[in-house]
């Protein structure tokens, strides 16, 4: 093969096709031709909305992972600039996020302490193998995994998970000490400890919770009201979390709140991240892969859905393999700055959007943001309280919340609702990890049940026409020597019997039965195990001198069979149409 | 609820319907009715038949199971029993079988030293949890659970198991001592052993292994071209491994063969099993409860396989979750008689049917004639070369081996050839459980991944018809503003993912188009994550300016939908046919 220098990838256009699909190794070569003034001044204001959100959500969900504020500085400069390169989405604001952090809280706080060398080592060998692995899903293209985490199991995890998050902040708006990482031992830990609780720390707290809940419809209304012209008037709304931070830091280091019992961030490194090198402990590579790999999916479905829902809004497309690549990059430039894992964030990146981003460019310059962030503004970030994070994360996880799917859920499929709930309860009683898992197992379980017992319908004719429907829903006539069936499902390995049994139940109830007919009108596949029922139910039939016969079998389904000797067995025969073998076998019964 | 006394049970003929099928108490009420004296000789020779075959099966199998002689008669006679009063099938002939006995060996092999109460013990507990297990699917009637074994999964286990069972006996053969329990440690350990081959254990065993292999076709021939009758020639043809046995042991105690280093049998105590009380130890239930669940499964798939072959060659039914009652009895039986997991065997039961079995009365009378043979018959077994049975297990083993079907596999399907293979290299090298749980995990997921792909085409109108074919199959008629869709799956979660990428990939390339049309008539069910996905395919489609429609939606999928406010969102509507709705929003583009 030739090598390809790097500058003939970006002048094509950077797409090389690996199989299928093309992916691309530069996307910016789609819109860097195209780019100019005005699309420069549409990403820089949005840039500057999402920094001025991001920079006190990078310090709070550094919180729940349980790692050093400047953590999540870091993982909100490099990763973007990643993603800006190598992800397709235009207006995707990938940074750390909730539900992540707290998966790499959970992960990692099972293995070594809060505040250790260690601690941090996991969390950046954590970013570097979710890198890995999400890099390699979308090399091989195998970004259709994540469609195995059904849409109830995540709304189930993502409410227990908003419950357990909300929760293990509890102790920073009341200033206690708490033990526990299930919601269980959260719970108790918290009421046993509720006699600590410091009044100061949870005034602050509520009052920052208040602001925040009140800041998100109300302060927009109210600038507006006063005269704001609306653009700045949005700008300031989204940054209630900053304003809440500026003050508190204000209140704390002017009334000395740290004298009173109010925990406070304290020194923040000031710089850029330096270059960090993954670990390569073999052992703690072991134990983080199964981990990672959750984190990975997890957060590329959450990235995914936002992407895609503000892609459609444009009419543009994104590619989800080229995601996978863009989000890998992402956290391996997170793992390189030393930091965790990251993702998109949905209500960033819905900010995003509506602050009008034209291209990933926005991202790079939010990268810059937090960057002059990094630099400048740490040393004023000391006397902030953790009680403001706190309230930050508690508001931001309760609209994660979702009742509403939950009835829709329950009204529309029981079993569904089953899966959601089960992964609710094993999450909150046993960790997310096992809660998530449960929930694949069960959504699978539920699928391949209702899939098992496929609904067969005994059909006859409806006088006058071709039509063959089912006898117990039409005036239909059939022949007693004859049997047409109609099976509502493709045939595979958790079906097979079940047709199986269902025929010879049939059979053995009609003595004077000599044919049996299959409509596989509905029938998409049959499997190997599939196949062999069916010829074991002609061996069967055979057995009992009745013929088996096959009708409107579907062209991929034919091309399979056709390749193997079961025509040749077949004791009946095939018939293109329904209607054809009924004239063929006894045109009397058609009336 | 008023008390039913046994009697009453009995004269109803002990039907008791627990909801759907029903499950009878009493099944032998069915055919008791009609017993008479041909019956009775008809069973009787049957169960003479494969009483002589049975005797040194148990024998075998209770040294493939690791256990003393004796506790593979005890297996054959109280588990035939109850099996003949609770199970359905008429003529499956319940005992030890080799996977079942490999599974015991491996499963126990790895917590207790052969030969020691406490392999016996957990033996015992092994046949008592798969007995209740069994018995608890049968009653809350989740026989279907076993139908997630695809075929190619069973097919490889049983190959890969087969082989390990053959090594596992060329020990025997050998005359030496071979430890491990994986094929690969099997192996490895045989090699190093070779040179400490006892010559006169081999040839002894080799000579068995041709007898039998020669007995299966040429005895019979042998003996019905000698003027023997037919039914004796059948009768002896199938004493083939007893008659190996009695010249073994004639041979083996008039030439001393145990003082050249020959092993065998010794004394096996005479009489029938005691009553033994399975252990409670919580410990040892919590090891065996998954092997116990692996056994009962591969132990009902075998048996439930053969009832239903036999079943059908004379019209006659059997019911799963009766049987897996009538499974269950028999393992409670097995451990409450101090022996170890029983199912129905495959050729033995074949046997039974060929020698004329009418009812399950034969296997009680095999019952009895095994009763007898442990009471009179175990001294004379005193100098049974342990080669002879060595050769018996490996010789009915190596017709397990099934070459045909993983050639048919892999023409059908490279996917399922594919699980099988897995299957046998998992199970090859990292032993039977582990292999089968691999097996199912991959056909599983070969499954989702077929079906998450599913195939949709692009219809046109057929011109003078109401058709909607392939546009890439077909000559047919399009419209720029509408875009027609069918789909060949059902929507579920794995695929639903695939659709919404499918539609906005073909829209974002028609900037034209102003419907959307589904057809639905190859979807037979929309779980809860496809009901999402098809809500925001709309809403996207909204965003986009495009209405979106459903064609020739199934009714049990009409019904589910309109449980919610689905109709009320939708931008387009539904319609019967797919016809109607291209004539209502673009007559112009039908010719």
């Amino acid at each position: 093969m030739k090598p390809v220098s790097l500058v003939e990838i970006i002048k094509k256009g950077g797409k090389l096709a690996l199989s299928g699909k093309k992916i691309s190794w530069f996307p910016p070569s789609e819109w860097l031709a195209t780019y100019n003034k005005d699309t420069l001044s549409s990403d820089l204001i949005a840039a500057l909305i999402v920094t001025i959100m991001l920079i006190p959500q990078s310090l709070a969900y550094a919180l729940l992972a349980g790692l050093p504020p400047e953590v999540g500085l870091y993982a909100s400069i490099f990763p973007l600039l990643a993603y800006a390169i190598f992800g397709t989405s235009r207006t995707l604001a990938v940074g750390p996020v909730a539900v992540v952090s707290l998966l790499t809280a959970s992960t990692i706080g099972a293995i070594a302490a809060q505040g250790s060398a260690d601690y941090l080592t996991a969390a950046i060998l954590l970013a570097f193998i979710s890198g890995l692995f999400l890099l390699l899903l979308g090399i091989f293209k195998l970004g259709f995994l994540a469609n195995f985490l059904s849409h109830p199991v995540i709304t189930g995890f993502i409410n227990a998970a908003a419950l357990i998050i909300a929760t293990s902040q509890l102790k920073h708006l009341l200033g206690i000490k708490v033990s526990g990482r299930s919601f269980y031992e959260l719970v108790t830990s918290i009421l046993s400890q509720l006699a600590q609780t410091n009044m100061i720390t949870l005034t602050l707290g509520t009052a920052v919770a208040g602001f925040l809940i009140w800041s998100r419809k109300g302060l927009k209304k109210l600038l507006v009201a006063n005269g704001v012209k609306p653009l700045l008037a949005a700008v300031i709304s989204k940054a209630g979390p900053l304003i809440a931070v500026i003050i508190t830091v204000l209140i704390s280091a002017t009334l000395g709140l740290e004298h009173y019992g109010v925990r406070i961030v304290g020194d923040i490194p000031v710089g850029l991240p330096s270059l960090n090198i993954p670990s390569f402990n073999p052992e703690l590579w072991s134990t983080l892969v199964g981990p990672a790999i959750l984190i990975s999916i997890i957060g590329f479905m959450e990235s995914i859905s936002v992407a895609q829902t503000l892609a459609a809004k444009k009419r543009q497309r994104i590619t989800p393999n080229q995601e996978l690549i863009g989000l890998g990059a992402a956290n391996i430039a997170s793992a390189f700055s030393g930091s965790y894992p990251v993702t998109g964030g949905f209500s960033r990146s819905v900010v995003n959007f509506d602050a009008g981003a034209e291209t990933p460019a926005a991202g790079a310059f939010t990268a810059i943001g937090i960057a002059i962030a990094a630099l400048l503004l740490t040393p004023l970030l000391y006397f902030l309280p953790v009680a403001t994070l706190a309230a930050i994360i508690i508001v931001a996880v309760a609209s994660l919340i979702d009742f509403s799917t939950m009835g829709q859920t329950w009204r529309y499929s029981r079993a569904d609702f089953a899966a959601m709930l089960a992964t609710i309860i094993i999450t909150l009683l046993f960790g997310v990890e096992k809660g998530v898992m449960s929930g694949v197992a069960l959504s699978i379980g539920v699928h391949l049940y209702n899939t098992s017992r496929p609904h067969v319908a005994i059909i006859g004719n409806v006088a006058g026409t071709e039509h063959f429907r089912n006898i117990l829903r039409h005036e239909v006539s059939t022949s007693p020597r004859v049997l047409s069936l109609r099976v509502d499902e493709s045939l595979y390995f958790a079906n097979a019997r079940f047709l199986e049994d269902y025929i010879y139940d049939q059979v053995a109830k009609r003595p004077k039965l000599e044919h049996v007919i299959l409509q596989c009108a509905a029938v998409n596949a049959i499997d190997a195990s599939a196949f062999e029922s069916i010829e074991e139910i002609n061996r069967r039939l055979k057995d009992s001198d009745v013929k088996f016969s096959m009708s409107e079998i579907k062209g991929p389904v034919m091309d399979r069979l056709k390749r193997t000797e079961f025509f040749h067995h077949l004791t009946g025969n095939v018939y293109l149409s329904h209607y054809q073998a009924i004239k063929e076998i006894d045109p009397e019964s058609l009336k």
